[in-house]
């Protein structure tokens, strides 16, 4: 008998459990012929192998650039990489005009999955508070609960989180003595994960005037920006980012991923903010990895220069829009009259919400009845902060029309009504 | 002014240090011309570009298997890589013949570096203590130091760490009724870094055999035996690793990295151990990174297939032994008569060591003298656990012959003997 681990592990260790995801995910490689709304996965047939492949090619061909992409980079990420994409960030309009922003500022991180936890491990100690959207992206409540941390979530509407409740919240915690553990507010402030719902411009402003207006006071509170999704927006214009109303660069940590917008196969993202910060969170990165695959930070260098990556964000805002209008025509055919949703902003997630009555989590009969129509989805109830009310978690699902292509989805789509209407009559 | 994020840090990030190695390296880059003998990178001339190349193109053209090389992968790392490595690793005898191990007990990871991290989070409490050589590699000790932990070096030999040493250490322990806080015992078992040493086979079973009577007696101590540097070896045979004489797959958590026997580029490396201590740490990574760069994964699939790695493999034991007794000889010739170093029996570095009188450390004049030569070397303090006693510590130095080109490692090796006699006399 192999000894038990479990028995000799660290208390983070002892608090981190699987994300129910991989449950989910179980589920489907039991189910032959289950199609996957659940897998945040992107778009197959888009993914630019082509691209890829012909610019790969000459770069590794070549004997000095070749054998540089081989060996070590560094552990902050490739020096014109990030020189290249502080350029293109102001270019956008992403930095406060004002803002004395460099590649100092920056950290490339595998994913901006690892910057978010190079963020929390830099930031958070068990019994901190964290804020964040309700119903918010669920894999981060996971980092935070094995950290043991303490989180608030935040009403949100069809124009995102609502101000005022982060208002009140962090007044209320003032009251009570506990503001100075409120270390960070976790968003995506562009078509998010699960809603599609893109905060709106005024709402942005004030956010952010919050949160000055508490670091004046004496407690500064880290506004976490991920903007995972900015470059997938449906319709122009797109907002500029919070990041961008920031004169200091002081409170906001602006985090974007090149998994959904060009290929999650190459593992990268980045995070820019206060040079205090990013340069702890080097140190630690430093302790984790040394720093994130320098061959693909090589490669993505070429791909940003050559105008591949903007050519193709426009191929894929083409892709997803079009799939959007396929599954909410369909869910509108379909899905019985109790089912309401919110047309997305971009990005590729539909989340329904059925009336209180119905319940839609892992154990419930809408879901089995799913598995019974060999359809997977995630039920809502996984992206509430716990502190939210029951039945608030209850009543929702995120459909994911991401990865398969057209027909599946339809089908997909369809087997999602089939189950409600089997349950809901 | 940018706020100051320090004031809010983590215990974690606030015992975090930048590694000593960045100070140095940081001097390098301030003094033209300079030759570094620091940095363990590896050897340039030798890093296949052409071979990765050939490999990569095909591989992304085609259009199924070039858009799954772009997706997402899994947390735990590509099955098929993983399957492939357990069955090469089978077939050169890494596992006890009776040892039940498959790829559910393996975990690809961003290095070996993110194994050790994983390994250490997810057993690691503060105040919890490990064992390690003396000298050891010293990125580790930035880790355990970030953890808080309690860190006692070890005796080592020509021969590797000198087993009766860890008995008395470990019974000492026992004595105090801290046995239970052992939780690991950290070491290099071929080529070490910084000593170049490779434990002798007769100790490897003696080790084993103290670990697992102490396991009997329920104070189960993880041996996480690092064998960065088994393919690199000068001699054969190479001794079979301690993993090996384990029929039961219980204690011992055994890593390899691809960095120095392929590409550092590619930033992989896997950990194969007891499967209750590698399935939390796939949870851990989850929240890390979601897993290594799926692209890698699959290029590195193909690598090792198609014969490229082994082949490479010859190429840099020739590289690296010429190199060797290139180094060697420069020494003879010039170093002082009062140094003495060790002969490496594989990887790339060489250990001197000075009588005790001579102060190697950063602040030292033999430090200063080899800058003025314009030469970098790793004080050897650096290597050392801070409970050995500092006139060990202040007296040697690591040089690594890994990446520079011949001739620049002649002349680099000779201007370290000019520092030495220039304050030696």
């Amino acid at each position: 008998m192999e000894y038990d681990w479990s028995k000799r592990f660290s208390l983070l260790a002892q608090r981190t459990r699987p994300p129910e995801i991989s449950w989910l995910m179980a589920q489907a490689l039991e189910v032959p012929g289950l199609i996957s709304l659940a897998a945040g996965f992107v778009d197959q047939e888009s993914l630019p192998h082509e691209e890829v492949s012909r610019i790969l090619e000459p770069l590794l061909r070549e004997k000095s650039a070749g054998q540089a992409a081989l060996q070590y980079g560094t552990t902050q990420g490739d020096l014109e990489l990030r020189q290249l994409l502080v350029q293109r960030l102001r270019a956008e309009g992403v930095f406060h005009p004002a803002a004395k922003i460099d590649e100092s500022h920056m950290l490339i991180g595998s994913g901006s999955q690892q910057v978010l936890y190079l963020a929390a491990e830099a930031l958070l100690d068990e019994g901190d508070i964290i804020l964040l959207e309700a119903p918010t992206y669920f894999v981060v409540l996971g980092i935070l609960q094995s950290r043991n941390l303490r989180t608030f979530g935040i009403d949100t509407d069809a124009d995102g989180i609502v101000v005022e409740k982060v208002e009140e919240c962090l007044a209320a915690l003032e009251k009570r003595g506990e503001i100075s553990r409120v270390k960070m507010l976790y968003l995506m402030s562009y078509a998010t994960n699960p809603l599609g719902i893109t905060l709106a411009p005024e709402r942005r402003k004030r956010l952010l005037a919050l949160l000055q207006s508490y670091r004046e006071k004496g407690y500064p509170i880290l506004l976490l920006e991920d903007a995972a999704y900015r470059r997938l927006g449906f319709a122009d214009p797109i907002p500029h980012p919070i990041k961008s109303l920031e004169a200091d660069n002081d409170l906001v940590l602006y985090t974007e991923s090149f998994s959904k917008t060009l290929s999650p196969g190459f593992r990268l993202g980045f995070g820019v903010g206060p040079k205090s910060l990013i340069d702890k969170m080097v140190d630690l990165k430093g302790n984790h990895d040394f720093g994130s695959s320098n061959l693909n930070q090589q490669l993505l260098k070429t791909i940003l220069s050559s105008g591949t990556f903007d050519a193709h964000g426009q191929t894929l805002r083409r892709v997803y829009a079009r799939k959007c209008e396929m599954v909410l025509g369909r869910m509108a055919e379909t899905f019985p009259p109790q089912a309401h949703w919110l047309r997305p902003t971009g990005s590729f997630y539909t989340w329904v919400t059925l009336p209180e009555a119905w319940d839609t989590g892992p154990r419930s009969e809408i879901f089995k009845r799913a598995l019974a129509q060999k359809v997977l989805y995630v039920p809502g109830c996984l992206c509430y902060s716990p502190d939210r009310p029951e039945a608030e978690h209850a009543s929702s699902m995120r459909l994911c029309f991401g990865m398969i292509g057209e027909q599946q989805l339809l089908e997909g789509y369809a087997r999602i009504a089939r189950a409600l209407r089997e349950v809901m009559g």
